[in-house]
């Protein structure tokens, strides 16, 4: 057997952790598969003394995170999280020294993915992040290798595991947002401060690596469109219901002469489609190439043992010598693409008004989509609320986005309306 | 640009016009991601005067398959098919002559594959065929790479197109088999012969390559127990609606320190489990890994686009030079385990008779399972057919199948017995 592959790690928070029981119980079959034995050597965290249910004292401790990139390691892997900071100058310090680099870290890439790719070639050396995206499924793999033959049409799916837990407890329970929300927060399912999960900028540093493969583009992320799921109801999910749909939080990517197309939104999808039985804190990825056909990725999208088997898979491809380019194709080739314009695209919506409850309102309502040119296909007002409002959920016929953007905008500031409309994309 | 891959391709079927209109229609694209273009220069197949509805002319036609392995190129792929003959020979020329091999073909790899993989070691080459195993769906991958990092405790799918698209018919309009086979022969989707397909051969060469890819054993075609769906009726597939289970047929292995355990068998899958959603001619295969928990990996499983992506996914691996042991592991790592005792196995079972209407059946039944201590959890009987014949559908509490057998050897020849009972497993 050739020499070992030798780790630093910097982290160790619970996917660490995991990635260190992951190798001591996996170690001798993994070692048959890479050809040589992977071994973490020095490791890197902020408090030494915390219990982490592993004997930590067979790895070298080094203090400083940055100096791991010097440590006498093939690979820093880091778990440290956070776009800047100590995360990005261990990046650029590893690669800089001419190391392979391994990390779970979306938010950094999304920022800094095209800088830090550049590098990794300029050094001939790996830069990876299957546990970027999706947790524990290897859909960066899936469309860096897998699907790699096809011109990618489009590539969306469910990227956000909390939001999905939130999304499918409620249509199980018939509950609404804010109480599920605290249950998830009880549960460990969502953070204490939930917002970069439930407001979709989790969702969207994903969208951005993904679309980057998947259309050869440079990372975007500032141009994802992203919107959460505060605003969903639990009637908006019945109503789906009562249409054939399920209610989801999509990210969806796709690339035309008109540019980058790049959304985090809650969808209604077809009952008929995969994405639509994909329940709890699972992630989910399609990619539809224009020979393949429609590709399913599924699996956990968080916890520590996916995340743990994403990172070793990357260490594994290192340790084999099977590594290229980290976004497909050299940093050079990919190209800036501007946004596209959202208004261009045509679909159905779901728009859903909390009105109050007297004459008129439908017919303000109905004239506004008129005057804007959509076209309703159905329209469903259900029983008064309690404060005496009423729900009126609108599905439209297929037409451009900018039509429903106008009628929105002419019933802005309406006495008619309780609060915001919601607007949901209909998954065609 | 570096020089491109010169490829030689054997058989111009569906498949091979697939894998030359995708390089004529997405080649730049290719040459972006793989670092070089990939180019076909020499061609083979039967009969060179057959309009394949693109230009010929410009490859080399080689009249002799075998004389491609020493064309002028760096891969040669074969899409020729039978499990030896021509393309057994021009396997083991083309790896003899120290160049990398792609196939698609199935039953070659289940039959030959330690061969061929040991003479790609041997000339440091590759051997790949991600297309043989689930069409377009990069699972050869997933197995291999993706979830390499995990012992994998299962892996098991939908294989079969062909079965999964008349059993997911069967269950949508409720028709028998005979007939539902008849019509996709007449759509194209069986073939005129259909044996291969739906008595489960097809699956089981599929399965026996991803056994070895999850559990890093020696390819045992050999040891897969393959039974195929002929003897389903649509009476059973409502009964397991009834029950809340599809009817799906699938391949399934599982290693342990009894042997090595592959079957394709037809399985009630509970609808909550996402193969129940599988339908049409789409292909899954789920795996299950000790770290990352349960991956499924869905898509097109045939047809000339999705096969010819996954082979110039191979292609486009090889000219980025990122590939190692076709198995995952060296050869010589492969374990070569026997086959697991099926009777030792826990399941529960749905078995269904068609008995005759008459006193003292039921009894008869029930005897012979409590007499091999085999757990009734309930037993359906319905109404009788126009020959006067009743089924009996009974689902069991978890036990070993050898109490199944048993009761079943118990009540073979009985005259209460109208032709064989059929036993199906629940997916658990």
């Amino acid at each position: 057997m050739t020499k070992p592959l030798r780790i630093a790690l910097a982290g160790l928070g619970t996917v660490g952790g995991g990635v260190i029981r992951l190798l001591d119980t996996n170690g001798a079959l993994i070692a048959r598969r890479a050809g040589r034995p992977i071994e973490i050597v020095a490791v890197s965290a902020r408090d030494r003394s915390k219990d982490r249910g592993v004997d930590m004292s067979r790895f070298a401790w080094i203090d400083d995170t940055t100096a791991l990139a010097h440590a006498d390691v093939d690979v820093v892997v880091e778990l440290v999280g956070g776009s800047d900071g100590p995360a990005l100058t261990l990046a650029r310090t590893t690669l800089g020294a001419g190391k392979s680099f391994v990390t779970a870290n979306k938010a950094m890439l999304a920022h800094h993915g095209l800088e830090l790719a550049r590098a990794a070639e300029t050094a001939g050396v790996a830069l990876k992040f299957e546990a970027a995206v999706a947790g524990g499924v290897p859909v960066i793999k899936g469309l860096r290798e897998g699907a790699a033959a096809n011109e990618i049409e489009r590539v969306y799916g469910i990227l956000n595991g909390t939001c999905n837990f939130i999304l499918s407890k409620m249509e199980a329970e018939g509950r609404d947002f804010a109480d599920v929300l605290a249950e998830a927060q009880a549960l460990g399912f969502a953070e204490s401060d939930p917002s970069f999960d439930i407001d979709g900028v989790d969702a969207a540093h994903k969208l951005s690596l993904l679309a980057s493969l998947a259309f050869g583009t440079q990372p975007a992320f500032g141009d994802v469109a992203a919107t959460g799921i505060r605003h969903v109801l639990a009637a908006d999910i019945a109503e789906a219901a009562a249409l054939g749909y399920r209610v989801r939080l999509l990210g969806l990517a796709e690339a035309g002469p008109a540019g980058l197309f790049q959304r985090v939104h809650p969808h209604l999808v077809p009952v008929s489609h995969p994405l639509a039985h994909v329940t709890g804190a699972t992630n989910a990825v399609v990619a539809e190439g224009n020979f393949v056909g429609r590709l399913l990725f599924q699996g956990a999208g968080a916890g520590d043992g996916p995340t743990a088997s994403a990172v070793v898979a990357d260490l594994i491809d290192i340790a084999r010598g099977e590594f290229g380019p980290a976004f497909a194709m050299p940093a050079d080739a990919l190209t800036a693409q501007g946004p596209a314009d959202a208004g261009e695209r045509r679909g159905r919506a779901y728009v859903r008004f909390t009105v109050a409850d007297r004459v008129g309102v439908l017919a303000e309502i109905a004239a506004a989509m008129r005057d804007a040119g959509v076209s309703i296909e159905s329209l469903m007002q259900r029983g008064a609320h309690a404060d005496g409002s009423v729900l009126v959920a609108i599905v439209t016929h297929e037409g451009p986005e900018r039509s429903v953007a106008q009628a929105l905008e002419r019933l802005r500031g309406s006495q008619s309306l309780v609060g915001q409309p919601l607007w949901m994309h209909i998954l065609g």
